[in-house]
């Protein structure tokens, strides 16, 4: 059975829902992070980056989510989450998986932690309104993309992308250009939030709105 | 045939070398980005993130490096760059691509342009420092996995990992902290240096020492 390591709301939210939208059995591990647990040295045995979402699959122990978000939509074919190997589409799923991992989720992260790029509070405060403004140019390209290809970021096919994208754009509720207020990127969020897996996934880390 | 949008050493170096290991047909396009040619409307319509490298295969128009290779290893099984697909090993390939291009990369763009982050020089010197000093943590989670289960990124076998980490290594070259100074890192470096398709692709985009 798998295990997924997690804390409510964190990026282990997408690989919760592919796990829901695949109908397997799984268990979460709640990680106690506001007490230190990401640095415990179990903890960093199993990803020594330190970070969650970590899943255990048997012997396999694996971090990084987009990593979990491919094991599980290539150990579940039968759920349709992401094209066949070898086509074009699946190009595809994975340019955009890339881009959600490399710059919309790192821009965040930055945006977030400001102070691990400075030393003070002015320096961090330049950090993140610098990182905001790459966020919201990341939103716009993917709302482009959304408006010339859409409805959902591969186009006619629900893929597991649109709930890794949910779970990053839920990240920029709070701020100044939230992910919702695009259009074409809030008829994304809203549908995939209706899905019944990923109500179910909220219900579990016990979420509560606004949820992007 | 397949068509590489390049700039010598950036970091289209990882799927050229990839194309050499395949030992298919394709042809380098150069773009000219001291020029602004990544900011061109033509540019923008293969790449609305204006970022090399582009792999164009037919039809498809692909970006994101960490995509790039994972489609050349799906398209070319018989050159053994990537383990099969469902795999544990497949599963571990996946972990440390992402976290090449997510974390290592990452952090070397924040602080090969600190700039980006920042409304000053001091400002600029201080994103520049701690980027560094997070690029020194995730070059020694590496050195740390390699120490265990080297020689190559995956263990026992060489997969388009390997040239992918020698891509990024070589941007640490002139760092205070460079990656070849880590000696499991070093030697992973200097066998994929030496292999024929690295070399090949080193002297079409004719890179000169220090290499990493």
């Amino acid at each position: 059975m798998y295990v997924l390591h997690y804390y409510p709301g964190n990026a282990n939210l997408a690989p919760h829902i592919l796990l829901e939208e695949c109908g397997v059995p799984y268990r979460l591990e709640f990680v106690d992070r506001e007490h230190g647990a990401l640095e415990s040295p179990e903890f960093l045995k199993l990803n020594p980056a330190g970070l969650i979402p970590v899943l255990v699959d048997g012997d396999l122990v694996l971090p990084e989510t987009a990593a979990i978000c491919l094991h599980l939509v290539d150990q579940h074919p039968e759920a349709g989450l992401a094209p066949e190997v070898g086509t074009k589409e699946r190009a595809h799923f994975y340019r955009w998986l890339v881009y959600l991992t490399n710059t919309l989720q790192s821009r965040i992260l930055v945006g977030a932690y400001p102070k691990r790029l400075s030393d003070d509070e002015a320096g961090a405060a330049v950090v993140q309104r610098q990182a905001r403004a790459q966020i919201s140019q990341s939103l716009d390209i993917i709302e482009r993309q959304l408006a010339n290809s859409g409805p959902w970021l591969l186009g006619e096919r629900f893929s597991a992308l649109d709930p890794y994208l949910l779970t990053l754009c839920r990240w920029t509720r709070h701020l100044p250009s939230p992910a919702r207020e695009r259009p074409h990127l809030k008829r994304l969020l809203d549908a995939t939030l209706a899905r019944p897996a990923v109500q179910r996934a909220h219900e579990q880390e016990r979420l509560t709105p606004p949820f992007y």
